[in-house]
């Protein structure tokens, strides 16, 4: 595949020049229009030696508003990054939207010269790849543009250039700056990296060959091609955002005409109708029930903290089910060192300018410790949807990018524990009369507690629909009866110590 | 002084239940008005082992709302932890404005532990305290309320207390959860800890003693304090806020006469005025000494990687000094991995709602790094200063609260380089032209660079206040004369490279 990349193009100075001076300029007005755009940009350099991979992110960093455009080259993890599952190092270096991230290899580095040198199976390598590409399809899919430069040179070529380089200590310097990567042999090198291209391109993730030989040609040709790609892009968000508030319109309209529809149908039996109800613990039983959870418990945390093994809660139910209770009650008898409660409340602005995962990784804990998260990510396929906060396109992608979130939790080894607390239309009435009236419980209950009251029915479909699509082996849904507070706590505290203690049982590993 | 929590204090059940409906209903309003408030509101719980800090933790979590209050526990610290000051994972874990930060223990957990087991000298200890009183000091200073409890037990109940816990095994296990601390010794602890409290208070962070064996006692105790030091606060800061508005009125009014009036003055001789303007370099000289200059500092940072040794470089400088153009050729022979360029630009709302320290701290390097700042924390002193955009009492504090940030730096072992580029008031005007007329450098120049120039004077006063205040041994400044491009950019690197030089020499600390 890098053929066309060894066929000697090469551009005079004069015909450089010709070009330069209008790239330049709109490549700094594309930058500015980017600023107020709702999508990052991400470029990564990629190459063989001395094919100009520092020299061109030198033109790119000379070029643009130095503010709106970081670097970055992945250094040895640290311990805070290998406790934490391979693509959290990326997560955290992602650039938020309206701005460039410029990577020096990025993710490719290291599977690529593993594999070159032989240190890393093919099949290691395939799933590498495949991970990669749902990283970059995610980000794509939430209108992240992404372009992936490789700068090539033919064998001949490179010891040429490396040769004539030598030449120059200096350049000699830059063009030997090879630390975002491992220099290996030429022809084992050039097939792990053709291997790598091909399996991690699609439409929305493509790689460009560029030759490297002759600067003028290979600078025009990096140069064009982005300025060519920004700009089309940017021009299909507008597009994309003009039509999407016309088709919100259009949908809200027709959106009441489908529920007076869904209200002739006759009831369907969801999963949340299967649960009994009437599920209840009497005072002693919890009682005993709670004290014999949290010794256990207590336990168990202790052990995978030893062991390194991480857990991830994700605690959902209805407005008034009881989460707040069961999380002090679940945290109760572990050492405050060990925890750390998430309350997912509105974005901020630096997570609003990310890809929604973002703000979930961001919180993950290192090794041994368990996260609890009070809400959690399944936001964005249950108040996102059911309130159109987001468009269909958007949510449905979501179960796969939640699914793929959770696998790579779970293969790190962490324990995911998703847990939905259950209450009945009426027991949810009862509570919220009740918050109502004791003056201390009022700020617990909010305009909004009433307004998703009312869709009731839309969350219960939405339920259905999280459950039937990401209750997986490695990360099953718990679905809880909570109208009894006491045995939906107990039943809390007992789920996640079934799941520790299985994981303590069957995994061996200790990051 | 410990002798005020040995008295006995107690609260019948009844006169708790009395007290604890209101108190519950005061701490959620303030909690709703906190929300709304430019500061945050740390609270540290820590005390004799049984006294109920955790008792507390939890109390106070169970009333108020999850989603503004966290609680944090320092555990080992990880090694992005170890290759930064001490400070740095207390900055990263402070609360935003308008929420509440629980802390186990926080940073006086160890130095009172160390020093009551004997593995930390007094020496060590006070210097640690010292710290800490400065570092608390400059949050409050910034507006945060600071409440300090100590729950205390005598040694008598202390026992009682432990032995009536080790009944119930459940409270046993809680009340023995000194995860963020290390049990010691009583009499050697609680010496450790008087002296320690004794010398960590001063208005604004004041400590609470409380006694801790009886509960109703202690949580009322605990919650009143609270209570009524957040009402304070939170009336105390509006009112300044209303002050300020006023002040900042008539200050703008006075400010046109005082202007006047200093253009009446005899010029006054500043730093700026000692500089040698002429200073220049033929394009031999400098294609030699750049060169130079680059195998020595690509050297120099190599060895700097490999010994852990950090650097951190501040370049300031007028608009149109030649910033951007240093810090390219400053990076143009160092390996990627090895350096990081830190723009600084508008703060995120992340950022605003945290001391203006906390961005600077959150981009500091790992070890064997260097970070580049194009513009830095001086922004308080030249910009925030001249523009009025904070009042007098700020940025005066700001020096010491830069010496006592670069201190920490240094004392680590970092390596600081502050720069300043200076050009003459003609010399800018000719660039200011020039990027007006080039096409692609349009974008370099705004309205801000304009209505900065009309400030020269005031800008030479507060350059001239800075380096007399900031400019310390360990971290001195280095004014550089950059009417001429090509003597600046070498200066640049010169100046860099030795430092890192004079380190590399100096100091033997492999972190």
């Amino acid at each position: 595949m890098f053929e066309t990349a060894e066929v000697g193009a090469t551009m005079s100075d004069a015909a450089f020049t010709k070009v330069r001076g209008r790239l330049r300029l709109k490549l700094v007005e594309l930058q500015q229009q980017l600023r107020a755009a709702d999508f990052p940009t991400i470029i990564i350099l990629e190459g063989v030696q001395g094919a100009g991979v520092v020299d061109t992110l030198n033109l790119l960093n000379t070029w643009m508003d130095p503010r709106w455009i970081a670097t970055t080259v992945f250094d040895d993890p640290s311990d805070e990054e290998r406790e934490r599952p391979l693509f959290w190092r990326y997560w955290r270096s992602l650039p938020p939207a309206g701005t460039i991230g410029l990577y020096l290899g990025a993710w490719y580095t290291d599977p690529i010269a593993s594999h070159a040198r032989g240190k890393m199976s093919r099949a290691a390598f395939d799933y590498c790849l495949l991970r990669i590409k749902g990283f970059e399809h995610t980000l794509a899919e939430e209108g992240a543009l992404i372009l992936k430069f490789w700068l090539h040179l033919s064998e001949k070529d490179q010891k040429q250039q490396i040769q004539s380089n030598r030449k120059d200590p200096l350049v000699g310097l830059r063009a030997s700056d090879t630390s975002w990567t491992t220099p290996t042999n030429y022809a084992a090198y050039t097939n792990a990296a053709s291997y790598a291209l091909r399996n991690s391109m699609d439409g929305k993730t493509p790689w460009f060959i560029v030759e490297g030989s002759d600067d003028n040609s290979r600078r025009a040709s990096v140069l064009t091609i982005l300025a060519e790609h920004l700009e089309k892009h940017l021009a299909a968000r507008r597009k994309l955002a003009k039509t999407k508030r016309k088709a919100d319109k259009k949908r809200s309209n027709e959106k009441s005409l489908v529920q007076d529809k869904r209200r002739l149908e006759a009831p369907v039996r969801r999963v949340l109708d299967a649960l009994d109800m009437t599920a209840s613990m009497s005072d002693r039983a919890y009682a005993k029930a709670f004290h014999d959870q949290q010794l256990r418990l207590h336990e168990l945390q202790k052990q995978a903290r030893q062991r390194g093994l991480s857990t991830v809660v994700a605690l959902e139910g209805w407005d008034a089910a009881g989460k707040g209770g069961a999380i002090r009650r679940l945290t109760f008898a572990m050492t405050a060192r060990d925890y750390r409660i998430v309350p997912i409340a509105a974005p901020t602005d630096e997570e609003r300018a990310h890809h929604y995962l973002w703000r979930f990784w961001r919180h993950l804990g290192r090794a041994g410790r368990m996260t609890i998260f009070d809400r959690s990510w399944y936001g964005r396929v249950l108040v996102e949807r059911v309130e159109n906060l987001i468009d269909e396109d958007a949510w449905m992608r979501g179960y796969a990018e939640i699914n793929d979130f959770e696998q790579q939790l779970a293969e790190y080894g962490s324990v995911v524990v998703k847990m939905w607390l259950h209450i009945s239309k009426k027991e949810q009435l009862r509570r919220f009369k009740d918050r109502s009236t004791v003056a201390h419980k009022k700020w617990k209950l909010t305009e909004d507690d009433w307004r998703n009251r009312e869709k009731w029915d839309q969350y219960e479909d939405a339920i259905n629909d999280m459950v039937s699509r990401t209750s997986t082996t490695a990360a099953p849904w718990h679905l809880i009866p909570a109208n009894d507070k006491r045995f939906a706590r107990v039943t809390v505290l007992k789920t996640v110590a079934d799941s520790v203690e299985k994981a303590l049982l069957t995994s061996r590993r200790k990051p």
